[in-house]
């Protein structure tokens, strides 16, 4: 696993330059989204256990050691001072599936800050990458109101890594199935899919298709209606199904056209049929805004089949995340940087009532009714406790996604709760202000 | 490698049925996208030498097979036809860095239909990802007007693998440089980097964290000036770099504020040092537009670094890629869903003078000034030669690249050229439509 060379080349000079200098003692980075994207009322914290299993293996072996060396043009003796380094430090963070706000911490590491330094670019990737898309999945599921969404993005993600975190995402949020087999597999999702257009026309017409299919699988039946026209392939469906019979948990796919006016018809001809039970799957470019749409139309879909727009998040591909150094040897430290001022010190974060959330030092007794969103998750560079199940994850998820108010809901426009400072934690960004830019006047 | 399971698992359910019913015999699919996302000119082939790969290393082993059957709840012995599957067809596709306009195929597949059906979804996450972020990073290239450009976008990729992808596509199109130290390891690329804020934040004051960092590399230093004021950072590299004599390749770094109007002040303030041989070296949330705004306006700004927007290609994170049926035992097929219609029969596609494309059946005799855009890439399941250097698919890009009509290339409200058929591709086009849509009706 080449950990230790999957970094932006400048967390290796900066490590060099530290040790070099003596500056190993410990260092306090904490990493958060400056600001949600445009349509987020909230952000689903994902991404740390991909970020403590690379922590875990964390490891600057000779190779890495070569590789390094030879991207700075120098001698691997110079590297010596990184060899066999590994990951000693403790992280603080927001489980996954937690519902985190615009400045709260994501997480932070504590550990010698070469330490602290070399592993910044994975842990911002992964963060941001998966925060991001379990964001977007949230609010699929909101906008489905209740009816099963399920995950078709494999074929249009990122690649393959990122096609199984879209997958595994999809879960944490409450997706109810998805495409991907690998993915299925290893996160013990339930796997769906039945056919494509390609399989219709590989036969001679569409009803000699459906048959084959049916006489193939003895499972439910999904079939797909629209590869030539919607209303008479819904016809051919229901041929086939009343001829063998396999009505059972049957559904047919609309997958083109103008989904909600298609799925009115499709429900009569099915309904006409006798066949009141077969469910209407629809796919093809949606996300949650189309989902919105259909449910606000009333479209009779009875599952939503989201892919392409939903793995890319693609109304939001990025988060605006930042992993900034807060506390160096006890002493707190922040940027002032044009609109990027960070906040010093190790932080908590207190969930209240109506998520009037306050974000304050991290040695500031709790409020009264406040609950810590950051838990201790690895000590001396291994995790605390087992890993959470999937199941766990989603409980949490649920949880806080049961008190978000309406307005953070929201499919347009909504209105994300912001979290407050401490008192004490103002005082502190002052206090850090004023030395700072004290010692830049004097300097 | 989980190439056999990372798959949709409809491509599964359908080759089993394939298999159950002798539908084994030769199908062509083609990959293709509909349409260009909005803002691009112009698409940057990508994802072939994947592909490849992949279909190289394609084997439904045991293990595959029972987390198949797992999938479908079937016992393992109903995967027994697809047992020990591996990829014997023929790949004709489009080489990496080759220009494409939309409906020019960019790969096809010839093989027993099962197998050109299991490798679907990986042929399209694979072509859609990388042809994205090739053709984001292309128009970066553009706007820079010669300027070097260079990738930082490790920290925000959806995940390592993209990241890396981001790195290998940017040199591609001709980026210096990466940031991302396993992408340079891997492709043979230069890597670049210094210093983050955060290296600036553990010293006493910004000075001594550039003379530390200067003792620390003897190599050519960049200083990133902004952590607390941009105009103090500039004054503050500059006497370290005259103090240490170490201007030769020196830089300095803008991360925030407005870089244009930083970059004019950091110039003044260098070059009035008797530095101005210093670069200035841009970052921070820059694409192709805000570069085309910065040297629209004149900023003396020498190399611009571009991350997150260009590693997830942001303003357009996918692309809306086919790969669907056009023939199957010789008999060509299309499907016919509204706004999904495709052309039947396997193609060639022929690069005209000025983009004039052509789009033809595969049986058609070249046009006189055309040179043909797709070649064999792959037979029975085998590279048809060595992977293509990184330095030859880079010339490929620069030659297509140069006879690119500059209205492609505008960075706003680019005019994209189309492929016109064929007289014969239309011909057939109307042919198969006739045929499928009176078999519908008669069915």
């Amino acid at each position: 696993m080449p950990e230790a060379t999957r970094t932006d080349l400048y967390e290796v000079t900066m490590a060099m330059a530290y040790l070099d200098h003596g500056l190993t003692g410990e260092a306090t980075f904490s990493l958060f989204a400056r600001s949600l994207p445009p349509e987020r009322g909230f952000l689903v914290a994902a991404g740390l256990e991909s970020v403590l299993d690379m922590l875990e293996r964390y490891h600057v072996d000779a190779h890495d050691a070569a590789v390094l060396a030879h991207a700075l043009h120098r001698p691997a003796g110079d590297l010596a001072g990184l060899r066999g380094t590994r990951f000693t430090g403790s992280v603080r963070a927001v489980p996954e599936g937690r519902i985190v706000l615009a400045n709260e911490p994501l997480l932070e590491v504590t550990a010698p800050l070469p330490q602290a330094q070399l592993v910044e670019s994975m842990l911002l990737n992964r963060v941001s990458h998966q925060t991001a898309v379990a964001s977007k999945a949230a609010r699929c599921v909101i906008a489905a109101a209740g009816r099963p969404v399920v995950d078709f993005s494999l074929r249009r993600t990122h690649g393959a890594e990122a096609a199984d975190q879209a997958a595994r995402l999809g879960a944490l949020v409450g997706f109810a199935a998805t495409s991907n087999v690998e993915a299925a597999h290893r996160y013990d999702l339930p796997a769906t899919g039945t056919m494509a257009h390609s399989f219709i026309e590989a036969f001679e017409d569409e009803r000699a298709a459906f048959r084959a299919f049916a006489a193939s699988h003895p499972g439910p039946l999904t079939f797909l209606v629209d590869t030539y026209d919607t209303e008479s392939g819904t016809r051919h469906a229901a041929d086939v199904l009343r001829e063998t019979g396999r009505t059972a948990g049957a559904a047919i796919r609309l997958d083109s056209g103008d989904l909600g006016d298609l799925a009115v018809r499709a429900r009569r001809i099915l309904d006409g049929a006798g066949l009141p039970h077969v469910a209407i799957v629809a796919s093809g470019g949606l996300d949650e805004y189309a989902i919105d749409a259909l449910v606000g139309r009333g479209a009779p879909i009875d599952i939503y089949a989201v892919g392409t727009k939903v793995g890319v998040s693609a109304d939001a591909p990025y988060l605006d995340t930042a992993y900034k150094l807060v506390s160096y040897r006890g002493r707190p430290t922040m940027k002032l940087s044009t609109g990027k001022t960070t906040l010093p010190g190790p932080h908590q974060s207190w969930r209240r009532p109506r998520y009037a959330d306050v974000t304050a030092t991290l040695d500031e007794p709790a409020p009264p009714d406040g609950e810590p969103l950051m838990e201790t998750v690895m000590r001396n560079g291994r995790r605390t406790g087992p890993r959470p199940s999937q199941a766990a994850s989603h409980r949490r998820f649920a949880r806080d996604f049961a008190m978000l108010p309406a307005a953070a809901r929201r499919i347009r426009g909504p209105v994300a709760p912001g979290a407050r400072l401490s008192p004490a934690l103002e005082s502190l960004v002052d206090e850090v202000r004023e030395r700072l830019v004290s010692r830049q006047r004097g300097a």
